[in-house]
């Protein structure tokens, strides 16, 4: 949580004159903006770098890198600062690339169901784009976060259970290495076995190995029936069983999400809703309609022998959107039943015959602490998240959210599961990487070492050199 | 394709004491045991070890490979000798570790639809085992090849095109590295946003990296119903734009195969079968009986507009199964229409918009050419494979197969394609990956350095030190 092991050294004035050369007035020294560039939406301490560079091409940021590789200054990748764990803080200053206005669509391949995109497009910008195509990008974090920050994260979400993370659709991507050299990591064929997967090796890299300009990720086509549906359970339990056995009738469900109680009650009162407040699933179907209908009566069947009976069903694209979207506030909602609080997001991941075991732990060891949390999920994944809302001025309830963190991993990990499904590790995960690895993060130390021996790229995430 | 820039070394008679009274007769320096293990089932040039060291346990292989890191002398892994690149080549002598005899299956988590898996299990016997949970295993190269060689070479096969790749379906693995010292690259959770993707970086490397001993891969329902197709076609464009059509339908065929005249005239001898001899696509459908019945109404509709009317249908286990072991068999039978030809096999994989454009040039280059040669590949993914079948003897053959070979791969690579959608690179595809890769190899090499330094994991293949 801590980053006590970094030094911080003043910025060279010969490089930032050197960068406002290259950039002019895109290169700001600026506090209010150098401040925002160094927080990302987590309750982690924000740091500023001492500049930020709005960067348009690949070639800009190949000559910012090459710049400060001569300086040995970091360089911070930033997209839209949606992150969670402290990823985009300049723990040791230096300078941010913001890749917001590389934000064209350089290629759609509709017949290969592939798209290019610079860094900074957003997932909605590129659904937006798509959508007279019949195509669409499914991976889908809630956050309206750039495409090249999804890579860097591995980012997944709601339908992730249906259409993979990052990690799964990501085909190519271009990326500047630590000395401004340009790579490109793959060709847009399907499946290649040529050489070392380097797509996948930067993908979920945090930016700590290169940064990521260009990604082609793959597009899916916009089914012809969608439908969306909420059903509240008696209990966790009941819900929980009914993901895990729906998923294990290999039943291929888009969307899967638990909320409990307290966010469901907080999405109501956030969203003017009126879910009844209990332990609840939203689902959504994609296929023929036939393909549809045969989902739905599998799913109705389960539920209902687990107690979940009253579908509200929401099938206009109107209905569906709002549905999702108070969802996607669920983060934003929890928050504002505590006025005044910061809120301490964190995820795990654990394989599914585990989920129901490790949730039911963490809602007991939850009830006996007195801050308020609220549960949510993409449990077809075993993936679940719990949002703590704290008072930031509180140093007992940030160290008692720490303890029921804390405890929350080790629980994942001791059920063979990982520390983060989704999140990533930013700097506030890097001790519960190292549980999670043991030896293999001597791997990582090498490649980190191999790729960036000057530790010049989004220094003091995920490895300590 | 050569391997001058290799010097051999003799093996020190001190490590083959060492590992003598370690394994004692599971270690072998026995020239027709050696010999087996320096050849895979391609025309490259074979190159025996000088020691063949059956391991039985990680910690059989984990000190194994540090004595030999101490003589820095090579160290291969075997699985079942059924690569196509040279992978299994003892290009510089040393020691192949045999994995077959740790055949294992370790623990089936049936609820999570993953197992884990000894490297040496072979697809069939993991199939075999797991016949009575519902459950199968289905990535299929063909070969009944271990797990652990699968997931060095990412390897895929028929059913591609539904499933993944072993790039998808790996969990996780258990890798000795160059030193000896043994890591697990992931948990068993579904995803993970916990650091560098080691399982990735693993699958593929050929090893070259570290040495596979145990694999954990993702399993699925046995689908309800399942139906397989053979259909002629009057042209082999008529068949390709069948299987693009039917991909960006985004229908979820299972398997959709292409064998052009010359390999259906091959599998009608060598299978004593009497399909028309004509551009013949195999198909099969998995999902519910109304879901198989809609994409099989989809398919024929898409077939029947490009000439493709007969659908002959194999819909007992029996019958299917005689279908796909005569696709499987389409090596051998293509080398049984020449007798005393040995086979040399290549694939590539390209966009799919491309693959009809891709798959017409190169028979126009064939049908220039005096050897002969069959065609078939896994279509849907855009990857298709050629047989020559050469003279051995044949000194101008062996080179006119060569620069057939090489317009082939720099036809896939101007049309955005790989130069090997499956086979992988061994030393027979090294010069391509240079020409797709550029700049980004120097990346495969840094990698290559900070984990292997002294270059004694399966050196000579992926990269040149």
């Amino acid at each position: 949580m801590t980053a006590a092991f970094l030094e911080r050294v003043p910025i060279n004035q010969e490089l930032l004159d050197a960068l406002r050369e290259l950039l002019g007035e895109r290169l700001t020294t600026s506090a209010a903006i150098c401040e925002l560039h160094g927080r990302d939406e987590s309750y982690h301490a924000p740091h500023a770098p001492d500049a930020v560079a709005f960067a348009r091409s690949t070639d800009e940021v190949s000559a910012i890198v090459r710049l400060c590789a001569a300086h040995k200054t970091p360089v911070i990748a930033f997209g839209t600062g949606t992150s969670l764990e402290g990823h985009v803080a300049a723990l040791k200053g230096g300078v941010c690339i913001d890749l917001s206005q590389m934000n064209r669509i350089l290629q759609v391949n509709a017949e290969d169901l592939d798209v290019t995109v610079e860094a900074g497009v957003t997932r909605k910008q590129l659904n937006e784009f798509l959508r007279d195509t019949g195509l669409f990008f499914p991976i889908d974090p809630g956050a309206d976060a750039s495409l090249g920050g999804m890579a860097a994260t591995r980012a997944s979400g709601t339908n992730a259970v249906r259409y993979g993370t990052m990690r799964e659709n990501v085909l190519s991507l271009c990326v500047v290495l630590a000395d401004g050299r340009v790579i490109r990591t793959a060709r847009r064929a399907r499946k290649s076995a040529a050489g070392y997967d380097l797509t996948r090796l930067f993908v979920g890299s945090e930016g700590t190995l290169g940064i990521i300009t260009e990604v082609t990720v793959r597009l899916y086509g916009i089914p012809e029936a969608i439908s969306a549906a909420v059903c509240a359970f008696p209990s966790i339990d009941a819900a929980v069983d009914t993901v895990i056995l729906t998923i294990q009738s290999g039943v291929p469900v888009a969307r899967i999400e638990l909320l409990d109680e307290a966010q469901i009650d907080a999405i109501n009162k956030y969203s003017k809703l009126d879910h009844p407040v209990a332990a609840t699933l939203f689902f959504e179907f994609h296929g023929s309609p036939a393909g549809v209908a045969e989902q739905v009566d599998t799913v109705k069947g389960i539920a209902a022998e687990h107690g979940g009976a009253d579908f509200r069903w929401a099938t206009t694209p109107e209905e569906r959107s709002r549905l999702w979207q108070a969802r996607h506030d669920a983060y934003y909602a929890a928050l504002a039943l505590r006025p005044g609080s910061k809120g301490w997001p964190t995820d795990v991941c654990v394989p599914i015959s585990r989920l129901a075991e490790c949730i039911a732990e963490t809602k007991r060891d939850l009830s006996q602490s007195s801050i308020p949390s609220a549960l949510a999920g993409h449990v077809g994944d075993g993936n679940f998240h719990l949002i703590f809302m704290i008072d930031p001025q509180s140093s007992s309830e940030i160290a008692e959210a720490s303890r029921l963190n804390d405890r929350m991993v080790a629980r994942a990990l001791a059920m063979e599961g990982t520390c983060t499904g989704e999140h990533g590790i930013g700097y506030g995960k890097m001790d519960f990487l190292i549980s999670e690895h043991g030896e293999a993060m001597s791997v990582m130390h090498s490649i980190k070492q191999a790729l960036d021996p000057d530790n010049i790229l989004n220094p003091g995430k995920i490895v300590r050199l």
